[in-house]
């Protein structure tokens, strides 16, 4: 796809290392984990002597290696670090560490590739020396010997059969027992055991960290284009399908799906939503450039934005699924396939509850200080006056003549963000004062999570609007403009907390209402172009409904003959249809013909004459 | 499962006809349309001679048929009958209808059974007769050779291929060319042609109007039982299940997943949503069978209700499914096929949004003639000057000490819905006016479904509220009642349009979501004996997770080291993991291994030493 390209060489980045040719996280492949976690885990937290070892015969392809952190009984991704009870031991007699599962919730398990396709592995464990613990560190773990490929002494492996999606991934499971690998196999980049067991740290675990903002940053940008995927397939779909008469019966064709509104509603809205994530992933990626390590603003940015982008494309690959009615249940349209891909980025890398909570912790911590040191920023709207209104009517950004006006749609956001952090903070210290702060955060949670999400959402509008206004061709900037009008209106309208302070009135709901109505009329001629920009051929959208030329009934009539459950029909033997008679129908039919007195007939059973 | 027992035996149900025995469709099964489809058209639309002649053979089993309308390019439920090209000729020479398939677009795509397992049909045909057409209708069709199998001259059968689930039904496609059928096997209750080829109608269409209605209130019966078992999994799961100390790492041991806010919030509020669904579908069976015909108003409420409850049901068995992190991805789990039967539901039996505005349009229809005629009495409550004031302040329910009450939360419920369904009735008859009433529907068609919707929630509530009345049982009920106030609180507190009026303030929301959490800490020490109170077996559930002993890590390695791909693996061949070194990992290593000087050794390979 042109974009991927243009990313590629014109901005130098790593994409390929991240995401496959078809918009799937890189995980999509057995192999993906050994560019994605096992080689990146070797460079930052190896020793220099360990980096030439391993480095070369990693990247060869000469081992192939996998990253083992969740276990049965324990996932999450920095705290896992902390709950992870295999342990490795350290034998000084022999200079050896000693890897084994302790109990069956320690059982590593999820890893990609583990189940068929790794020699190597690096495991997270507990270091243990003497009987100091000293927590969670870095082991590369042999799994397989290169001659049998069979599990080496004490390691069982196992894969963990079919899942919704990602079934080319043979994701698996390793215990150990008493597994032994020399001292040298411990990455010793960040932290070191000696010959004699003295531990010592060295460096930051900031490299670590920022791999994992790069991930989740990654992970912003597969969800915007697996989201445009799913968009593009059923608009596509729906430009061509016809639909009765209308609700009037008034037309003399059938009109199609594209022109009824709760149609073009639905799917302008992904695709302007799935603009939305892109431009935002891009400014994430700005910032994690300039920035260089990754700062606690940017931590607490990214998880926010992880879980919004992942929540957002998932629920819209699955509305954009359910737009192509029985066709987007089929295989063939290729539907099923990119909502099986895109919901589990709601879990790994993070839960999105988690993530938000962490970007609410910054957020709650950055206010309780606030009067102490300078807030970030890019919070400083929180505390402006112009946002912080928590009176109706004191203070309207928002006036129906400019409703439709980008800066009255971020004043929207910026006051709606402020006021529920605001009180949320408020409320948190008045709870935290009296009941403790744990008790206090739990009880504020389902608050802070929204406080969270309203702060993401003002960083996604902030990026759309300056991405659009950056666009040189005057007709793109305008249509994207329309784009983005159409982004911030909608999810206006959807959201209670914009009317809970009775900051907008229903007047105003109704002008924003018939702007929407007014985009969608404008946007609707350019749908197929807006879905086209994102450039996907049909070799990446593998969909009979969604390709290029709109030949969507023959092409879902081809692919379904070339099936290999229809392939056989024809043959003398009946093929699957054949074996289904022999040995279940047949019998079935049989033995309730030769029930009761009158065994009816073939020409009978065929019709009644 | 205890409640089904009690069902078909107290009330005579009907129900092992529409739902499998675990809580399935029955059309997850490929013989389930006999039962749901192929015997009932035969009863309701066969003349008395062809339903003795049809009725034994396909009760007996001896034939085994499905229901063809949905075609490639036409489907819908009721405008599809209308737009079916598939026709069926009367050859009066012959006295035989020719059925054909004219155009790809016109190929019988997805009924279930249709792939492989049935010899005959029931297809709906546009019938010709001379050349005039008298639109659709029922005709018997054989399909297959009762001796070989084979499809019998003239027509070709297929399957659809894999779908994200029911893939244990055979979903099929069928073509016709000039395929002959005795004039006998039309279906002639309703509608007859003579031997000379004259037309006549006798009878209502009404039965087959009413069986549709039925299958609609089995849907939402079906889907309250899907979304409690993902509640169910799920909340034992997450009741196992520890991850983390606390945000704030203060407790000693690992906390319970159930115990955080976001998680209990979210389990316990699907729980009451399912209850809602359950009572609502209790509650529409017994409208049923007291009008015994479909009346219009009957036809519009379940038409919403059944938009409404699977959607709910869609996204709430997703969100326990994410609920359960990293699991809920494996099959293993039991959700992913849960998702897969639930979602598929808001498209067939009518998608959804044309579901929901049928319901409008009745209520659009309803108002219109208000002054000519009585309302019906369901919807008297949206002209009732109590629930019309859209006046912020004028009229409050809503008062915050009692806002716990569901005579307040009912009262909510109405003024909402009254508000949203007069304004849209006013905005589209203005618009109606001046740009006539076909553009106006289309232009107001997500008002109007949302008119809709708003509609359907004053009945769920309704028939929550007057459900958990009648508990005899005080405990029982006082539980119920805060299940109830929890589905209402939450279900105002995620609605901009209980808010956009003004009607509803700030503190108010805050009172709210206080009660909100205050209900949460009362209904979470019965969270489990909640889950248990659907009584589904283990075997229902087929959920390593959602074990009724909770067991949950030793059945979950128990299942994994169960499956066929990990079986072999001890064997000399090394079973999967074995053929995938082999034919793929080892030569890919191999040829890895021989680039370059230096050949690395088993030894070196394996560790650095």
């Amino acid at each position: 796809a042109r974009p991927l390209v243009e990313e590629t060489t014109r901005h130098a980045s790593d994409i390929f290392t991240f995401e496959t040719h078809e918009n799937a996280l890189i995980n999509a492949s057995p192999f993906g984990l050994h560019t994605a976690m096992f080689i990146p885990t070797i460079r930052f937290q190896g020793s220099v002597e360990q980096q030439k070892h391993w480095l070369p015969l990693a990247e060869s392809g000469k081992i192939t290696g996998t990253y083992a952190q969740t276990e049965l009984g324990h996932g999450g991704f920095v705290r896992g670090l902390e709950t992870i009870s295999k342990t490795a031991t350290f034998d000084s007699k022999t200079d050896q560490f000693i890897i084994h599962s302790p109990t069956v919730t320690s059982t590593k398990y999820w890893p990609g590739g583990l189940g068929l396709s790794v020699s190597h592995t690096v495991v997270i464990a507990r270091l243990i020396v003497d009987t100091k613990d000293y927590g969670s560190h870095s082991f590369i773990v042999p799994l397989r010997s290169l001659k049998s490929w069979k599990p080496l002494p004490g390691i069982e492996l196992g894969d963990l059969g079919l899942k919704p999606g990602l079934n080319g991934t043979d994701n698996g499971y390793a215990t150990f027992n008493s597994v032994r690998i020399p001292r040298s196999n411990m990455l010793m980049g960040l932290a070191q055991v000696t010959r004699h067991g003295s531990y010592s740290r060295k460096g930051k675990a900031q490299a670590a960290y920022s791999t994992m903002v790069l991930g989740r940053v990654n992970i912003i940008r597969v969800v915007a284009f697996q989201l445009a995927q799913a968009t593009t397939i059923a608009t596509r779909y729906s430009t061509v399908r016809t639909q009765g008469y209308g609700q009037y019966n008034e037309a003399h064709t059938e009109l199609p799906l594209m022109s009824y509104r709760s149609q073009n509603a639905r799917l302008l809205g992904l695709n302007a939503q799935a603009f939305a994530l892109l431009f935002a992933s891009k400014a994430c990626m700005t910032i994690y450039r300039e920035t260089k390590d990754a700062t606690s603003y940017l931590h607490a940015l990214v998880a926010g934005l992880k879980a919004y982008a992942t929540r957002t494309a998932a629920d819209g690959a699955e509305d954009a699924r359910k737009c192509c009615g029985g066709q987007g249940y089929s295989n063939l349209s290729g539907l099923p396939e990119i909502v099986s891909l895109v919901t589990p980025q709601c879990t790994w890398e993070g839960d999105n509850m988690v993530m938000y909570q962490q970007t609410a912790r910054f957020l709650m911590d950055s206010l309780r200080d606030v009067e102490g040191r300078k807030l970030h920023p890019s919070l400083s709207y929180i505390v402006d006056p112009a946002y912080s209104s928590t009176l109706p009517g004191v203070k309207r950004a928002a006036k129906a003549p400019t409703l439709h006006l980008p800066e009255t749609h971020l004043a929207l956001f910026r006051q709606r963000a402020a006021r529920i952090i605001r009180s949320t903070s408020t409320a948190f210290a008045q709870t935290s004062a009296t009941e403790g702060v744990p008790t206090a955060w739990n009880k504020h949670m389902l608050r802070l999570i929204e406080s969270a999400k309203a702060h993401t959402e003002v960083f996604v509008l902030e990026a759309y609007i300056s991405h659009v206004a950056a666009v040189e061709n005057t007709a793109v900037r305008l249509i994207m403009q329309k784009n983005c009008a159409l982004y911030a209106l909608i999810s206006i309208l959807n959201s209670p907390d914009f009317f809970e302070h009775g900051f907008l009135s229903h007047d105003e709901a109704e002008v924003m209402r018939n702007l929407v109505d007014d985009l969608l009329d404008k946007l609707l001629p350019d749908a197929i172009a807006l879905t086209d920009s994102w450039a996907f051929s049909d070799r990446n959208l593998k969909s009979a409904i969604g390709m290029w030329d709109g030949n969507v009934y023959e092409t879902l009539m081809s692919w379904t003959r070339q099936l290999p459950i229809n392939r056989n029909l024809p043959n003398e033997d009946g093929g699957a249809a054949g074996a289904a008679w022999r040995e279940v129908i047949g019998p079935m039919l049989k033995k309730a013909r030769s029930v009761g007195a009158e065994s009816a007939s073939e020409e009978k059973i065929r019709s009644m004459l």
